[in-house]
């Protein structure tokens, strides 16, 4: 009974950690159409956000299986609860990506962000990708010490988002409001996509340590 | 143990029928917040957030403590697990309440929203606080023929944030750009309030009938 739960709680992790690689090429590729302006890129993520929804639905059911079956009890129960909502983080990432795909699609052939902010996307499009990556080993590995590159690229994130805002808000912007209102729902959808991101490796590290991490 | 754990599942939909009160009210109060810049409503809101951070946190380990005691299957397992959703969207709901709050307190003692939208704002705050309410009967009743008048609110909500997406992308918007990115946020917040509830609404009928709403 112990060794079969064992067994069905890694292969969940398993699809945690392939969830994690959906939801970080997705959000990549949701950076490049947007820097591209590259229309096919953008509907090929929206396309497979099937998917990820797919993958989600099926990781559930599997959870629902082994709490039916093991009724584990303690910490395996709270390793199953997480699972699901590491799942509904991931899907949601999932979610965020194709917001961003949809922004460049709406503007096409134009780009959407203004050559001089494009930076910042470009960054955050890579922060999002490495949240994505080490969220991935921490699922995998449960190894606590792993988290701290997470805190840092969090705050990173977080900061970019700042001077974004604040670039926006700034009374020299001079790239007009339609574009004010992209540059703003785009850097949210990153920072909401970093913050889910941690939620899923907060989760790993307090079942392993016992510490809440925010 | 058949007794016992329909006890305990009814005590859990109670308090995700209070939840829905405190999710409601908080958008309600967030909303006179923001049409009469009333700093003080608007603090309200945000410090009550604590409360309903704790009763998802009680909620939750409410539901761990019937997964482990019961050990409930199929339909009963179910349940429990989507009661856990339910807490986190109802959560979810709580914080877009508090920014809606904040951009209020970010530009009092002026009023955040221009008065040729705040009529937008009134009429989606109502609606809000009208679904957070039939989110609750429906938690309560169980009974699936209260969910139409909720897709009927779903959708005036989102026709409400197209329409006001289409102001501010108009270019005869002539309040400026930091309004703008106001205005758009604060829609989408009021969006994404109605999409949870309905969430919540949907995974009842769900259970009730078996059919999937959306």
């Amino acid at each position: 009974m112990r060794h079969a739960f064992r067994a069905q709680l890694d292969a969940l992790h398993g699809g945690i950690a392939d969830l994690c690689d959906h939801a970080g090429s997705a959000m990549g590729h949701a950076t490049e159409a947007l820097l591209q302006a590259d229309l096919q890129i953008a509907e090929g993520v929206i396309d497979r956000y099937s998917d990820i929804a797919y993958l989600c639905a099926s990781l559930e059911s599997d959870a629902l299986v082994i709490l039916a079956r093991q009724a584990p009890v303690a910490g395996d129960l709270r390793a199953v609860v997480s699972s699901l909502k590491d799942v509904a983080d991931l899907q949601r990432m999932g979610a965020l990506a194709t917001h961003v795909a949809r922004i460049s699609r709406r503007r096409h052939p134009a780009v959407a962000v203004p050559a001089e902010v494009a930076g910042y996307f470009g960054e955050m499009g890579r922060i999002a990708v490495r949240l994505s990556e080490d969220t991935k080993n921490v699922v995998l590995a449960r190894d606590p010490d792993q988290a701290a590159q997470l805190n840092v690229d969090d705050e990173a994130m977080d900061e970019l988002h700042r001077e974004l805002f604040a670039q926006v808000m700034n009374p020299g912007w001079s790239h007009g409001t339609v574009t004010a209102v992209d540059v703003t729902l785009l850097s949210r959808y990153y920072e909401r996509f970093a913050d889910h991101a941690v939620d899923v490796a907060n989760r790993v590290i307090y079942q392993a340590t016992g510490k809440q991490q925010r």
